[in-house]
């Protein structure tokens, strides 16, 4: 949806756009070749972008001056797999966002896709990050993100070359903290949403304005261990408090399936019972829960201290990967102590 | 209503709790006085609460262990002359936060406390800020907030005095920064408010999540101006990110007064109308903005290049002071270069 989305401001900013399905998407290719609408935006996409299947994605990447990987993330390596026809200096720009677990610790996807692209020489992707709904942005609502990468004059040129009046991107050279914030969102939105939960099982009314202290400490605590985390993979701790962090944590929180899967999670109806009530959307929360727990349990071994203060992120991998009760120990993060001690 | 609130942890804390009106609230100690029940939270106050009228202040204050101000910043002067016959160790905590503005620049309004209550000595009055809707405390919902003041141990005496399972304070130093944030995100939360009235205006359904990515972005933008100020005033920008300034701006925009008035705005209707849509509501955000442009006029005469950057405040002080178009200039907000450039 979001590679789609991205279809509109490209389009917009003067570029002629072929829209390549992965293997996954042919439904969705043939309904936009037939009627010209996203049958999962519900927008006409601008005239002149065409829809092509995943068999035309060499040929395509070959032809391009601007490769957009729009993948969710398990569909990274296949879409890095079709790299191998760039050109030379043409940018590739990635919309999945996120981390990837290896034994060395956590990698940002740009330089997962990186290692993975057959390609004989060194490529940097721009990485794009900050809140922004697809569908949103296929209705041309303006969306402030950030574009970031190994080669940050790339990235500026990326960006240049994507602006429009509603599309506005800023350039970071924290590669490390954009992706940590754009991947760890997930996980905090969910923690953020058992509130809906946990209100309605107290006998709350849907939808009323009954645990939002509850939410809002979430959220602030959200920040605080993304700062942590930016700052163990050593990057800018300020990234987590500006578009990537704040901005992209408080959409995540405003709607989607994340917020809904927290919700059933808050009502206390069990992890797979969770689950089969999101009836099969992707949950990215749980993706980058178990990356978070591997990442945790790396930093414990090499005894890095400012790990053992994550614990609204323990917590909530507790709650998503082991079942653990939907709550969330707000009096021990909160303690007498400064709001910081961990 | 967020001084009765405080009634409610207050007495399950162990305290004897005399609720004392203002000179405007005497139908609101009679209801209390009546019923038990509080007739603008709707909520029955614990058995034991006294509610007595403002001529009882001074009697109540000789005989007080603590003094909780919970009144709006008009009312400041009145309470702090009410604090002639306080004892001496008993501390000051105000519920009421802001800014005054002096010829020496933005002081914290327990600093004005200080400087106002007819005392022969010094006082440091303790101040409450983070995210607190009043009705939810009132309710008991987990509520996580900040204590600060001049002598940070009797900020952590007065927390340790009315913490219970769902009352949490925690306590910062930074009486600046926690002050600015308090105040300040009345405006801001103005800003992320005119989002809804924007996207009616443009012909969405009241409600519907449409432009969420713009008001991400603004909130986010929010947040760093915040840092900005705090700086400018000497506090610790890192506040910004915590529970005073992420916390408690997202539980403001939250619903409440401020977010529809900047719905009003958003609409279109021009300040008038706007302001005569609220009712009468106390518009904490007018007050703070008209504050916030003194300041900045301070800060221009005296050349301080940061305020320079304050672009998104200086937006917002137009559109409630001077009833400038409700538009905020994201595209230069967020312009090529780093997010942070101001």
């Amino acid at each position: 949806m979001m590679g789609s989305a991205m279809a509109v401001p490209a389009a917009d900013a003067g570029h002629e756009v072929r829209l390549v399905g992965s293997p996954l998407d042919d439904a969705i290719v043939a309904a936009v070749t037939r009627d010209g609408i996203h049958p999962k935006l519900r927008v006409a996409l601008p005239a002149g972008v065409v829809a092509l299947p995943s068999t035309r994605a060499e040929a395509e990447v070959a032809s391009a001056d601007l490769v957009l990987l729009g993948v969710s993330s398990p569909g990274v390596p296949w879409a890095a797999s079709c790299l191998g026809s760039l050109r030379a200096d043409v940018p590739v720009a990635m919309i999945t966002k996120g981390l990837h677990l290896s034994s060395r610790g956590l990698v940002p996807l740009p330089d997962r896709v990186a290692e993975l692209a057959p390609l004989g020489r060194a490529i940097a992707p721009v990485a794009v990050a900050g809140p922004c709904i697809a569908g949103e942005l296929a209705r041309r609502v303006e969306t402030c993100v950030v574009f970031t990468g190994r080669d940050e004059a790339l990235a500026r040129r990326v960006a240049r070359m994507l602006r429009t009046s509603y599309y506005l991107p800023t350039v970071s050279a924290d590669v490390v903290g954009v992706e940590a914030c754009a991947a760890l969102k997930n996980a905090f939105a969910m923690g953020v949403g058992l509130g809906a939960g946990l209100h309605e099982r107290r006998g709350g009314v849907p939808g009323s304005v009954a645990l939002h202290n509850w939410e809002s400490a979430v959220l602030a605590r959200a920040i605080l261990e993304l700062q942590t985390v930016v700052e163990l993979l050593g990057g800018e701790p300020g990234t987590a408090a500006g578009l990537a962090g704040v901005g992209d944590l408080t959409v995540t929180c405003n709607g989607g399936r994340t917020g809904r899967f927290g919700r059933w999670l808050g009502l206390g109806v069990g992890l797979a019972r969770a689950i089969e009530a999101m009836e099969g959307a992707t949950l990215e929360c749980l993706e980058i829960l178990a990356i978070a727990r591997g990442a945790l349990q790396q930093w414990d071994a090499e005894g890095r201290r400012a790990a053992r203060q994550l614990r609204l992120l323990r917590a909530l991998a507790a709650i998503a990967l082991d079942d653990a009760p939907a709550e969330i120990p707000l009096a021990a993060l909160y303690g007498e102590g400064p709001a910081d001690d961990g």
